[in-house]
C-alpha cells in the first residue's frame, strides 16, 4: 500500500484532468457515483483527521495510505455534476452548482489541491505536517458544502 | 487522466495490499464504503465492457482512463468487510462472506487481478485487446455474487 500512496502522490505534481468523457445510463447513477466517490473519499480524510486531531492513534502506514485514497477519489466526483444530474435521485447539490459552475469548480479544484498536499504530507511520516495540512482540506470542504450543498 | 492511467496501471505489477487496519466508526460505514467502491468500480468497468460489446463508441482515452480508476476501485471494497459488518445498513451480503473468508477472499483476488489485466489491456489501445480481457473480469464478478451476494 506505500507503493499506491507512492504512485498517487506522484499525482501531486502533475494536474491531472478530469474524465471529461465520462457518462452515465442515467441521472440517478451519476448522482450515487459522485456521492460515492465522495464518501469514499470522506471516510478515508477522516481517519487521517482524527489522527492529527488526537482523537485516533497515530499510525504513518494508516495515514499515508489513507491520505492516498483520499486523493484519489477527490478526483472522481466532478465526473457527476454533469447538466441534468440536479435531480434523479436523494441529493442535497444546491441549483447554484449548474448556474455558477466557476465558482463551484474552482471550490473543487482547491479542494483536490489541498487533499493532494495533505497526501504529500502524510507521505513523509510527520504528524506535525499531517496536522498543518488536514486544516486547509476541511477548510476547502466546509466552504464547498456552505455554498452548494443542502443542509 | 493518462497520467493517471500509466501509474495505476503502474501498480498492476506490484500486488498492493490493502489497508489492513482501515477502521471505519460503525458498521453503517463500512457497509457504505463497500458499496460506494463497488459502484465507482462497476459504474467504470460498464464503460468499458458497453465499448467492447459494440454498445458505446470506442474511445482509447475514455477506455484506458475508466479502467484505471475501476482498477484503483477495486482494491477499496475489501476494507469494508470486516467482522460485524454483515449488518447495520441494507446490504445484499450472505453470511458465507465472514464464513468462508478464504473463498470470498480468493474471489476478490481474482477479480482484482482480472481488472488489472483490463487497465493493462485498455491502456494499449487496442479494442480487441479489451475485448479479450472483459470477459474474464465479468465472470470473476458473476462467480462472487451468485456466492455471496443475496438475490
Amino acid at each position: 500500500m506505500m507503493k499506491l500512496a507512492s504512485l498517487v502522490l506522484a499525482l501531486t505534481a502533475a494536474t491531472v484532468a478530469l474524465p471529461a468523457h465520462a457518462q452515465f445510463a442515467k441521472p440517478e447513477d451519476a448522482i450515487k457515483y459522485r456521492q460515492s466517490a465522495l464518501f469514499v473519499m470522506q471516510q478515508n480524510f477522516s481517519r487521517v483527521a482524527a489522527m492529527a486531531a488526537g482523537k485516533a492513534p497515530f499510525d504513518a502506514k494508516v495515514a499515508a495510505d489513507s491520505a492516498a485514497v483520499a486523493e484519489f477519489a477527490s478526483k472522481l466526483p466532478w465526473a457527476g455534476f454533469g447538466d441534468g444530474t440536479d435531480k434523479g435521485h436523494d441529493t442535497r447539490a444546491k441549483a447554484e452548482i449548474w448556474t455558477d459552475k466557476a465558482k463551484f469548480n474552482g471550490y473543487a479544484d482547491k479542494m483536490q489541491s489541498e487533499m493532494s498536499k495533505l497526501s504529500a504530507a502524510a507521505k513523509t511520516g510527520s504528524l506535525d505536517n499531517i496536522k498543518a495540512a488536514v486544516g486547509p482540506v476541511g477548510s476547502s470542504c466546509k466552504t464547498c458544502h456552505d455554498a452548494f450543498r443542502k443542509d
